[in-house]
């Protein structure tokens, strides 16, 4: 692929994800946003046309409802497609399922998320443990938000020499913010009713060395899942060890309750403070003064924003297959900084 | 002690615990409450009459305050005291430190709250574990909510000679049902800010023999507490001989997801059905299908009313430390059978 001309990338689905999908490849300079395709015809849609982005109806049908619905649309996803280079999917768990047949007939590269599972691309991402196993590839699937942190954590353990074995109990939010006059809980605790739950198997699709098992709770809150985490170690290291382990990972960011950081609206609020775009975390926020080692043992809590946390794996994801990059450290460095990540608190 | 005269026992403080110690009191057989003391003068103790509990002052002062107010206040704390053989002292924290100096001049058998350090009597209770060493001591702590489940399943492990060391994550209710407008927490979590938390310790009050690390976070709901934990098992032990071990303790109560108890509030809305005062919940009601045991690590969750938990280990700690009874089996089975403990559900 000629490194001079920029990828074009369709984003399916203009939801949590796609949206912001769609912000963060319109922050590098080496891919642009194609067009962006939707089933909806309300508000979510009528701020595209500010952004530059064009819309696309996911069926004739839709297009033609979004036309009546006086929204700008330019065509069908069909045609979307054929003017796209890779297609990063964002529509809801079972959609998905059945577009993954459309981009195979077509032969492009495409993306799912995490809802999917493993075997629909045979491939799953998370940038810092899995990008050279992707490049080149037709498909992969950006694993979900709590994957994706788990991946990370874990994984960087590891490449310090340091993971044994690592049991986490998982504090999920019960919906999405914007989604929380549906499907939102008060005042109970849900626990899933499967033990283990389904997040450690799902890591190991990444990375089949970790020994992980996740169980998992559903919380009355919407902003952010939290993790906490009990890892043997591989021997008796000390906490600057295990500081410098998670260092060593551009996005895992540490926050301090002896900052005032005490509670995830606080960590929120931070990144509003930072002007990023919806508050988004991109980063593992792991609490570093929290954390504690004790005799070959180590504990530690983070919060994960399962809105956010996917969307720079999923530019590097981009990178990895459609052969823009062969360089996991050079994607990630180039889309953190497009991104600010990284970067807060230091 | 001539078995044949109830023990007289005074209630120090009459809130969320004080009450439900008052109820409890009052359903046995073998003692009588001898009084109430404490220092409101509002709705909370216009019920004391007709329940039948003679209502005292916790000062002079207090007992004046009492009458302006309307309420039947028949003296102070010191007549009430003169008249028992025992006191519960159920104030908030700081306060019982002081009470207890007032308790030693006065030479009268006392038990303090899981609020008080394990130092304030020298002795920590958990009807199922040191019952025996409590027989006859001037005072005991009636441990926390949390701790006194930690004690009763762990405990229970122990005795079947399964456990090796636990881990555990607990999410605990930001406030009380009744305090909600005071102290709540919504639409975020807090985790507290030290790792390990105190609980672990506070258990090995009970039973040192215990390894036993604990880290918490403050979640928005009100109804109770809702523990995680691994455990390392002694040896590859099967799912049902753990089950055994669990049902061996008369204070621990399976539920099951599959019988659509799936949430904190469903248990409650079970303990209302059953009629149970306050829709206490005595027991740890612990997750039997979501259990898992595999390869020697045992995975589970239980749910703890941090309101309630603690009342028959109180009735219990009365009987031990008075000389009412010599036996914790028949203690227990005395007090489970007066309030209706591990009944639900069989």
């Amino acid at each position: 692929m000629n490194q001079n001309t920029p990828v074009r990338v369709a984003i399916n689905g203009y939801g949590v994800i796609g949206k912001r999908v769609a912000d963060a490849v319109f922050c590098q300079d080496d891919m642009v946003v194609a067009g962006v395709a939707d089933v909806a015809t309300d508000w979510r849609l009528r701020l595209l046309e500010s952004k530059g982005f064009a819309l696309y109806g996911a069926t004739p049908e839709h297009t033609i409802a979004m036309g009546e619905a006086g929204l700008p649309v330019v065509g069908t996803l069909d045609e979307l497609l054929a003017q796209s280079d890779i297609v990063v999917d964002c529509t809801p768990k079972r959609v998905a399922a059945q577009n993954i047949e459309t981009y195979r007939t077509r032969s492009i590269k495409f993306i799912v998320q995490g809802g999917e599972k493993h075997d629909a691309t045979g491939h799953s991402f998370v940038a810092e443990s899995s990008f050279e196993s992707a490049i080149g590839r037709m498909a992969t699937r950006v694993v979900s938000c709590n994957t994706t942190s788990i991946v990370r954590t874990l994984g960087a353990l590891k490449r310090a020499g340091l993971l044994k074995r690592a049991r986490g109990t998982l504090l999920r939010r019960a919906t999405d913010p914007w989604e929380s006059h549906e499907g939102g809980i008060m005042n109970t605790l849900i626990p899933e009713p499967h033990i283990p739950s389904h997040q450690g198997p799902d890591a190991q699709s990444v990375d089949p060395d970790l020994d992980v098992v996740t169980m998992a709770v559903k919380v009355p809150q919407t902003l952010a899942h939290l993790h906490y985490w009990t890892v043997d170690l591989t021997r008796n290291a000390t906490k600057e060890e295990v500081l410098d382990a998670f260092r060593a990972s551009s996005r895992i960011a540490f926050v301090r309750t002896s900052d005032g950081i005490t509670a995830l609206n606080t960590v929120k609020e931070l990144m509003a403070d930072l002007g990023r775009p919806h508050d988004n975390l991109y980063e593992v926020a792991l609490w570093e003064d929290m954390l504690k080692v004790e005799n070959g043992e180590l504990f530690y809590a983070y919060m994960v924003d399962n809105q956010a946390i996917v969307i720079p794996d999923t530019i590097d994801a981009i990178r990895a297959i459609t052969g823009l990059s062969n360089d996991a450290q050079s994607s990630i460095s180039r889309t953190n900084a497009s991104l600010g990540v990284g970067t807060f608190l230091s």
